[in-house]
């Protein structure tokens, strides 16, 4: 195990009607907010009502910024800061998934800040402040409600850079798995790759001596996948809806990454896909991550073993532990595959022409590596992609 | 699962060396605090040397209250809340085990409260606010180093009581490793047994669609199961002590509670032998623990085939699943024998002719009843002492 530092102060209020509480818990902090959201569907689903009612009942005034789309743009992060500054406001309220709490997290570190708030997101600064975030979490999957970190697509040159930091994790974030109920079968699955990501990415990894934290990983995976299955039969199953909410909550709020130090090309690739070609993150991950398996599995094959046997109860072949390893890697797959998830570049579009320009923006130029467990050069990236392709 | 409400926002600071960052890490709340701690043993192995340096290069003064027992006494923390006072101190700093945490949270409730402390463990009182606490934990076990709870014990009467808010979960928690590998054989296996039964008060439940948490606490189990035979054999086993540490703060830090009700029985009524009879907690509750089990396991016997296949890799023997259940919990006992704990009243010295003022105590003279998977009334306790005699 190696040292770490641990904080994940959000408060959690989970369960049934628990959005009726959010004008009380906002007015802790302030008066006067900012309404982060996306589209329509939280008026679809009667969210938006009962927010405004809580809202107006606790005496909290708000200005709307609605319009917050997948893969969040660095523009509306901008027009958020301008609002808040210009209308002095305090506290962000986000309701929605991981874009507009990673949108809402943005904004927040933006306003105290006298530079581009870009600067945070491709290490030019680190934000010291930021101002209050509350989250609504409507679709499970990204994590960002208890996470540290953001991560924004901007337009010009459609990069998507992240921002990890403790400063940037949320005050509260409120959770009742009923409104998850109207999420899409691909939606769903896409947080479900998402949220399993985020486990495996800090699972291989080359730190030894990691027992607790390798089976509470194995623990989460196993949860997700169970209840997955379950929640694409039943979407409205109060029970599996709920464990996946709380599931990805917990992939992703560091806890299962204390002490080891993960990997993260998987997701780092995948930005890469979003910002070009604005491939839903969850979905470019189930492309991914398998392919990535196969091309460094060799490296550490007793922890892909493990994941096998411990997360897909396959029994370990003795004689060949090789064939074991690359059986779970196809589990997953195969897993992902059952979701409605696509598992090749083709079913994303994503053309072969294309390999060595991504290859090339995630290494900046091939003159840096991406990963931990493997440091991968741009070819090894061009080479995981050609796996990824069919 | 069950609606819920969780937060654990103690800072913590993992690993070799971390204690020399304890002067910096007091300087962010105070210039002035008590220095709370137990006996010699802090400085037999250095640790108080390292801290005052600490404390005196980041600038801090401090004020030192020794003196913790096992079993914290009210009246010591009396004289805590009266140093503060005078003294104006206003941060309080806990080295030592779950003793002196559970001491130095009493003392930080106590002092800005007009009056008497002991109201906050009786009901009587709620409180609002603290001087903020941070620790360097010595003993793994207690799991109070990010907990919300504090067990004291008043010398009126030798109650031991139990506060449990929130609001003294401490602001930081130092751990290194290394400083546990003094710990004697038998106090960290009482360490073991007290972090286990935290996890087993709630694993068994009568919560339904507990699928996260249920394999959150296995994977705890487990570890804390393979990693206490190792430190038993090799004391000064980083990697096992360290896996020992981390999972005492998971264990206990309300994490595998959510969504859960809890049982609790075994730990109240194991006080009140604490509070008779001086026990050490731990010891305690090896003894109780599998009594309980045995008294309660028809309640809920999938829960029990469950602990015993999936805790213990125990084949679940479909003719007789009882049989499976009662393996698993002798397993457990047979467990605790290995690491040297008593697992019977008798070595204890707890003699038969108390059992029914012990059931009294702790049921308000038979008036209430004790726990939450079976409600035990005094008859019930009565019985399950017996079970625990021999």
């Amino acid at each position: 195990m190696e040292n770490f530092e641990f904080i994940s102060p959000t408060k959690i209020i989970f369960g049934r009607d628990t959005e009726s509480l959010v004008g009380d818990e906002v007015k802790k902090y302030s008066n006067k907010i900012l309404f982060h959201y996306g589209g329509g569907s939280i008026k679809r689903i009667g969210l938006y009502e009962k927010v405004v009612n809580s809202l107006e009942k606790a005496g909290v005034k708000f200005i709307e910024l609605p319009g917050v789309k997948p893969n969040p743009r660095l523009s509306l992060v901008q027009e958020g800061i301008k609002i808040c500054r210009e209308n002095k406001i305090d506290f962000i309220l986000a309701v929605g998934g991981g874009s507009v709490i990673d949108s809402a997290k943005a904004i927040g570190v933006g306003v105290p800040y006298e530079g581009n708030v870009w600067d945070f997101y491709i290490g030019k600064a680190t934000p010291r402040e930021t101002l209050p975030v509350g989250v609504i979490l409507t679709i499970p999957g990204a994590g960002s409600e208890a996470s540290n970190s953001s991560v924004i697509t901007n337009e010009e040159g459609w990069y998507k850079r992240s921002l990890d930091n403790d400063v940037i994790r949320p005050k509260f974030a409120i959770m009742n798995p009923e409104v998850t109920f109207s999420v899409s079968p691909y939606y769903t699955a896409c947080g479900v790759a998402d949220m399993m990501a985020h486990v495996m990415e800090r699972y291989f990894t080359n730190t030894v001596d990691t027992d607790l934290t390798d089976r509470l990983c194995e623990a989460t995976l196993k949860t997700i996948i169970k209840n997955a299955q379950i929640v694409l039969e039943e979407p409205k199953n109060y029970a599996a809806r709920a464990e996946l909410m709380w599931a990805s909550t917990i992939a992703h709020n560091g806890l299962l990454g204390t002490g080891r130090t993960g990997d993260w090309a998987s997701h780092l690739i995948e930005h890469e896909l979003s910002g070009l070609y604005d491939v839903t993150h969850g979905a470019g991950l189930a492309v991914i991550f398998p392919a990535w398996m196969k091309y460094v599995y060799k490296h550490r094959i007793d922890k892909f073993v493990q994941f096998a046997a411990r997360v897909w109860s396959i029994e370990p072949n003795f004689e060949s532990l090789e064939k074991t390893a690359l059986e779970g890697i196809e589990q997953l797959k195969e897993f992902f595959k059952k979701l409605g998830l696509p598992t090749t570049l083709k079913e994303l579009n994503v053309p072969e022409k294309k390999f060595e320009e991504i290859a090339s923006r995630c290494t900046n130029n091939g003159t840096s590596t991406v990963g931990n467990f493997v440091k991968l050069s741009k070819e090894d990236i061009v080479k995981i992609l050609e796996i990824a392709e069919k």
